[in-house]
């Protein structure tokens, strides 16, 4: 039996190799220790002792008890492969965590997301807005209150004008994201079993949040130019007992469709005389290439059977999580949702956001964004046609930064996933985009960051590809 | 059939009344303006000359058109009523709503919510650091991934030492708020249908939490001193399929009670025996009035059986949203469910609370705090003992700041709620605590704000009571 201070440095121990102390840190004062631990100063000045002894942690007179700092091993092999290799058995919702999870690890060229690039986004000004921000009182001090920051939702009814929406900020819920927009409008016009019409292919965050709701799917066919196939919608809702329909009109992520305005507006007539709400994401209505921006399906909703739903993820602040919902006649369910869920997203970003847009610069902003992204997109895509196996095709996007590629049937892109990590590329493949796992020989590309190190990864991709035929 | 510009200005009109654009803002260009509504440039100029000739919109010399200023009626009657008072009928869900709004007017006293004391926080400290944080490129830029800020989850996993917690940061999951860690862990661990135990009464943000995913409440016996009756539950688990079980040890919303830590250990080991999961809501752990910390159950946790739950709204700022959870050996289904629900919260706020976390001013603040809510809720007690109906009975708790007061059994505080709106007092009726509907001679009030407003307010809740005994 170890006696009571080796027990405390054995604990001290744990707790620097855990992560919980880092190296070079000061640990907490013999006193406190005393009482966080329950047992005697004589103690602890003990196991302080020992650690000393053992090199654990180092004493600094006149300040305190530092953690040793670990000399860098040189000899040591730099990790080339951070995780281990073995094929595990994953279902889809797996495999989506796993390829955000890589997409975050800058050891890798990282095209596996959907991720805005951070050279196009207003940063100082944002961060001088949330600065700003910070100083109001009650948005620290008070809980705020679905539906959320008031200033926000006026500077979002002015921003909806552009897609043709005429809404109130009274009409605005905010959510954390796009991705809880529609979470909250799915549970507000589903239960359990039902069924969601979507584009194929289409978002894994949207299936994953039918899938994690207990709803059942129903892939729509889909042009990788116009979307949704409204014929083949009709054929749907005549057969099946379809709850609800979940469709991005505007420059849909992976392909990039983008539907006519007829077909919008022939869409929100279909489905309010069949009855059956339609989820409306429009995360990327801003980014289109052409200045015009297409009217939302929503504008065109007499009925208040549209749930609007989008964020400024895509163009001003991933990190912030600002998105929202206008949800026509499923207002008071959303916001009852909303307030149950979390209660409501912190107001001091919301505020920061609305001072920013007050502020019209966004307009500028978007220009660039839709200049660069357009040129980031059709250089990748020149490039995949280069690099990739001959028969690949690539969408031809008008908005967004994503490009959907199709390689030869017998490329298995999702069997290759760990291949092409190996040698240094993340990408999404394609069966991620499917409930069916359909879309084996697929898989999207980010164009957002398109640079030099994005043309080798293609190469590097194109020649895997091409060894998979061979 | 009106003209173009007549339509025109009769949306903009719509769109002022709305509270789009508010009473002397500032109207976008005509050239902006036709953009918008797609529509010519001589169009927008009719449309605004007849809006300036309606009073609607004023010219301002070299700068543009402005909505006007509206003059201030001043025979118009204050309103003391804002909202109508027909008796409508509400499901106990809805009335936490309507409480929660309520309890956000600033026309009431409002003692209907479990809001900290803005006075207590340390709110410049924290701006400086979120001020900071903002500098942070990455936290705008980049999706943040779960678990989320790892300088924050450092930070937690220090702060949980004094619960008794040894974690590590990876161990740590950060969500938005402690009720969105309680419903992770309940979806961890439940499936629609599945039977829930909790303390009764409870912390109607539990309720709602479990009834909104679909599951079902069973209320175990617990006692306003010393928290859940362990016999009860032992009997419960024998006769019911309790598939988790969710506590407050310390200092229980709302009636304050604090399980011994004989009791808590107890707990764990029945759960673990029976392989029950523990969900441990730890809000108000900090918040004991005695300066020694009772450990957190989970601190007896040896099979990863424990899911603990906590934020920092309680102590630092309710504004930010900022909770996190251990979830024992459910951490990767949490893990999962987080990345789904809305990918992660905002990484700015928690780097900043990070800073503030490593600036070791956390204690003094919890000093402060403890000392002051033990006056007020002492104080606030002693009022309602003198003011309330003789059979008046309150709880007396070791922590937090609200009290949980029962009335003599005649009084019904849910039918009496409209009665104190009306003569300006807010307060959180007995029946919100209960899925049963029970406590209908009970209600909690909030002794946060204690001063001589919330004085009076106990003394009008006071002659109200009495007046429905008479």
């Amino acid at each position: 039996m170890s006696k009571l201070y080796e027990q405390v440095a054995d604990q001290l121990t744990e707790l620097v190799n855990k992560g919980v102390y880092n190296h070079g840190e000061k640990l907490p004062s013999v006193r406190r220790l005393s009482r966080q631990f329950d047992v005697s100063t004589t103690t602890v000045v003990e196991a302080y002792r020992l650690l000393e002894d053992q090199g654990v942690l180092e004493v600094r007179p006149q300040s305190g008890h530092y953690v040793a700092k670990r000399e860098p091993d040189v000899s040591a092999p730099r990790a080339t492969c951070p995780e281990p290799n073995n094929p595990v058995p994953v279902t889809v919702g797996d495999l989506v965590l796993k390829v955000m999870k890589d997409n975050h690890n800058r050891d890798y060229v990282r095209l596996g997301g959907a991720d805005t690039a951070a050279d196009l986004l207003p940063v100082k000004r944002l961060q001088k807005c949330i600065a700003k921000a910070s100083t109001d009182e009650t948005s620290l001090t008070v809980y705020d209150h679905p539906p959320g920051c008031l200033e926000l939702r006026q500077a979002l009814a002015k921003l909806s004008l552009s897609a043709g929406l005429h809404c109130s900020p009274d009409d605005i819920i905010l959510t954390l994201g796009c991705q809880e927009a529609l979470t909250l409008c799915l549970r507000a016009v589903c239960k359990v079993g039902d069924v969601v019409a979507i584009e194929s292919p289409t978002f894994y965050g949207q299936l994953q949040a039918i899938e994690m709701l207990g709803l059942r799917v129903l892939e729509i066919p889909s042009d990788p130019a116009e979307g949704m196939s409204l014929d083949a919608l009709m054929l749907a809702l005549d057969q099946m007992p379809v709850r609800a329909v979940l469709v991005t009109p505007s420059h849909n992520n992976p392909t990039g469709s983008c539907m006519s305005t007829d077909n919008r507006r022939e869409l929100v007539e279909i489905l309010e005389q069949a009855q059956v709400p339609l989820i409306e994401d429009d995360v990327y209505g801003d980014l289109g290439y052409n200045s015009t921006r297409l009217p939302a399906a929503a504008s065109f909703d007499r009925s208040g059977n549209v749930l609007y739903c989008s964020s400024l993820s895509k163009t001003l602040a991933p990190g912030y999580r600002l998105g929202w919902t206008v949800a026509g006649r499923y207002q008071n369910e959303v916001h009852k949702l909303k307030a149950l869920t979390n209660l409501a997203s912190p107001s001091v970003l919301a505020l920061g956001m609305a001072y920013y847009l007050m502020g019209n610069s966004y307009d500028r902003t978007l220009r660039t964004q839709r200049r660069e992204y357009a040129r980031r997109v059709r250089e990748m895509r020149k490039a995949i046609l280069k690099e990739f196996p001959s028969g690949t095709r690539v969408s031809d996007p008008r908005g967004g930064y994503v490009l959907w590629v199709e390689l030869p049937r017998r490329v298995k892109t999702l069997e290759l996933y760990e291949e092409a990590r190996n040698r240094g590329v993340i990408y999404a493949p394609g069966p991620l985009f499917s409930a069916g796992k359909r879309y084996a020989h697929c898989l999207r590309l980010d164009a957002s960051e398109w640079g030099p190190e994005a043309q080798k990864a293609v190469k590097i991709l194109g020649r895997l590809f091409a060894e998979s035929l061979a």
